[in-house]
């Protein structure tokens, strides 16, 4: 049997419990579950700023990339900040919020299962750290800075916690 | 502005290419585009491993569950394990592969940025290092141990990277 989380507290034990509706996996999944949604986010992190380039670059329908970058704004993930070329009239481009940008390690670990699982080649890019070369990954860490594995894991009720359902 | 990734060899100008249907981010996404998929990994991650739990702790109809299971037994996340009680017939039982088990910095950055940002609570619960009590989550380090922020990183063309469409 391969690790699995341990439960402490109230969570343990497991079967006393369920997830429900105040699990923040479940949130956002769904707030990121369509497919455009990560194109477009990704794109946002390599640079993407105009509505056109999120179509091309995504290969999304203006229609799909039209709602779906509407919705990472209403979420707060993008939002639209105004621009003007010279002799043009003011138009809006698409930056990452905080609460956007935030989420660059969830896209960097879809990215690093990706490329080690679902490609021969080791996929088609990878993220290097500037100062050393050295390929670059998301590690699990706690606060007090030991690296951690699974096993390693409690899965704790947070203090102010609202009651999981039962 | 934000900070967002810098390109690198044949990836700069950006303009130049596409991400197309090599990016490893896009393969990952289409793997585990249904909130019922990542509820079932997250519901393995806890310790489920009979069909009758992940129906009930993940809330899905035993429809979505045992196509979903299917799936991901077909994508190598899960594998099945026939086990048997005293007395009765041999059944089988859901575990993580080595392939599904390497998921888990996804869900850990789902969870991690969900807790931040999508409630007032801190959320439902919370990753604990049992060694120390500190709290877990994910950071980006380098191969060389080095801890490195978006605006640290390039991406980089994979040295055997298939080409990106342009």
């Amino acid at each position: 049997m391969p690790t699995t989380l341990h439960m402490t507290g109230t969570l343990d034990p497991r079967d006393g419990w369920t997830a429900g509706a105040e699990c923040t996996i479940a949130k956002s999944v769904e707030l990121l579950s369509t497919r455009s949604a990560f194109l477009l986010m990704r794109e946002a992190f390599y640079g993407a700023t105009r509505f056109e380039e999120f179509v091309r670059r995504a290969e999304l329908t203006e229609a799909t990339a039209s709602a779906r970058l509407h919705e990472l704004v209403e979420h707060g993930l993008l939002e639209l900040e105004p621009y003007r070329e010279p002799g043009q009239r003011t138009r809006h481009r698409y930056v990452l919020t905080e609460k956007g940008a935030d989420l660059f390690p969830v896209i960097v670990s879809l990215m690093e299962w990706g490329n080690r699982w679902l490609t021969d080649s080791g996929g088609p890019a990878e993220l290097l750290h500037r100062g050393c070369g050295a390929a670059v990954g998301t590690k699990l860490v706690c606060g007090h800075g030991h690296d951690v594995e699974l096993a390693d894991l409690d899965l704790a009720p947070t203090p102010r916690a609202n009651r999981f359902t039962s």
